[in-house]
């Protein structure tokens, strides 16, 4: 898009019902089509860009393609005092968490943590909107999914790692949850996809062409090449472990384990992911949210001006005031995607 | 030490003991002393230069100043079906997991998962020792300690953050468990000790001095400079959140807080530690030591030989064959210790 494209206003709940309409037009049920609208609008709202609108083409063509099935309707496994698992049963993810959000709660209240083991599963989105709603009702939550095999391990030559990220949210006495998402990878895949569609280069230490050989160029690392892990060996070592807790835990696909090359136009990862959810309030840390802000106010002091979610919360308020400004040419596709095919 | 110094071979047990009486003599009561020593002289066993003997001056200086007590009796608070907590009671953090440990195992394996928050605690020790033998029992382990305020945050001016590491353990179906310990620091405090102490310049992006200006010179960074953490902005909010699950959630102190400023000599942080185990067998991952085993694999193939853990785990088996090896004149030392005082 150029700086000086017509924008046009819609609010968050007109995109969610368009996105909505689109998805369900998609061949997804009604509530998988309102998981993944409020997911994608929410990402759009917060100024997410990678991972809003800008997905509803992968996950439309995933979905033509038949390699994931829009309709499927989570299991959810009760099975131990704090441990749940979910077969998304070859849908999204999101659909599998909100059909065991609410036990998930229960279960990290009375049992002071607990976890939640989707497989079987497709995350094509943001990570942060999973953990944040856990920390906008006190409690502390974690989360790591995997995706498809497009990082380097440190030292090797060829990619095995998905982008991996790692999910943190944290309530506050005071204002929005501190909440981060980071892929584990130098860069997000949806970053490296938004440079190579506007022609920027990227910094160095980012990627890898298809010979294995460092690259700045975001096309040459999608064409074959590969992505390097965030700092060196200890995100190479964050990011297996993001692959063992989303996948070998959870009984999903590893990164590199799942074919998708039957499927012609496939975006969207087949792995797991794990939640872990705290409750603070049983032991001596039940004034977490005080000392979260005291914390905070200390990193403010200390210099670091802008805490992690500070510029999703702004861009949410601008949003909230003026609706979210999209680009009219992208508005009158997505219209034109609520009613007819791809 | 110098290259060509005399060394002298001691047994795992031998040094164990040495250690246990050099504790015992300084303040600590047995039960301490044993705990101590046996993490100090698994360190050494592993090849963990820098928190084996390295450590003992340390140790005994802060017993020394009054600032911890090494006779403190753990309290283990039993709070929910998967939340424990321990008072260390300003004793050490090493006691206060071996006091809890069975009851934290029997409440994974129950519940699925399991949290114990450590707080009133000094951890002076490598963190992987707490974690791998959950892993040896087959159960999944994580755990966070913070430390004391010397990691700027990023884009800040100021130290605030411990070296706060991370560490992971996992089993697998051949093979030793797999174990990460990384210090969300861009370099463990203890390295930089051991540089000063060796001469050595550090590679760039590691620390700040004392105007907060970028330095290569290890003394510079623990002469009122301070360390950065790994990875920018990812390694600076990881940092955070372990000052979040180390102190805010167990109610220890967070690495600014605590002045030991009236204990000349004081040198372990009164902190707090966090630990969360997972028992894998409940779910569909009940086949996560194959699993582990498997991504370990294709990472061999991928080209990153060195899996984390190897070379503590090379380095323990030739001291299971050969003895430890130490200088003769640092054995010596140890020896004087054990009877006389510092």
């Amino acid at each position: 898009m150029t700086p000086d494209a017509p924008m046009e206003s819609i609010s968050f709940a007109e995109l969610s019902a368009l996105l909505a309409a689109i998805f369900e037009h998609h061949g997804t049920s009604p509530e998988v089509a309102r998981c993944l609208a409020e997911n994608c609008a929410s990402a759009q709202r917060d100024g997410s860009d990678s991972h809003g609108i800008f997905r509803i083409p992968g996950y439309l063509s995933s979905l033509a393609s038949g390699w994931v099935d829009g309709r499927a309707e989570p299991q959810v496994e009760d099975l131990a005092p704090a441990f749940i698992s979910v077969d998304a049963r070859g849908g999204f993810a999101q659909p599998a968490l909100a059909a065991a959000r609410p036990l998930l709660e229960a279960k990290a209240r009375t049992a002071g943590i607990a976890l939640l083991a989707i497989r079987n599963s497709h995350h094509f989105a943001a990570l942060w909107p999973d953990v944040e709603p856990f920390a906008q009702q006190g409690l502390v939550a974690l989360s790591f999914v995997n995706s498809f095999a497009c990082v380097v391990p440190h030292g090797g030559h060829s990619a095995l790692f998905g982008t991996n990220p790692i999910a943190f949210a944290a309530p506050r006495a005071q204002g929005q949850p501190l909440v981060f998402d980071l892929a584990t990878s130098a860069i997000a895949n949806g970053d490296v996809q938004i440079a190579a569609r506007e022609g920027h280069q990227l910094p160095e230490g980012y990627g890898v062409d298809q010979q294995g050989q460092p690259t700045r160029d975001p096309k040459a690392i999608l064409d074959g090449g590969a992505l390097l892990p965030f700092g060196g060996y200890k995100g190479s070592a964050l990011s297996m472990m993001v692959e063992l807790l989303a996948a070998a835990l959870t009984g999903g696909h590893f990164s590199f384990e799942f074919d998708w090359s039957g499927h012609p136009g496939a975006q969207t990862p087949w792995t797991g992911q794990l939640l872990i959810v705290i409750d603070p309030s049983h032991g001596a840390g039940n004034n977490f949210a005080e000392r979260c802000e005291q914390l905070i106010g200390r990193m403010h002091t200390a210099g670091q001006l802008r805490q992690p979610g500070d510029r999703r919360y702004q861009q949410r308020a601008q949003a909230e005031l003026h609706g979210i400004q999209l680009p009219a040419v992208e508005l009158s596709k997505l219209r034109q995607l609520a009613v007819a095919g791809t």
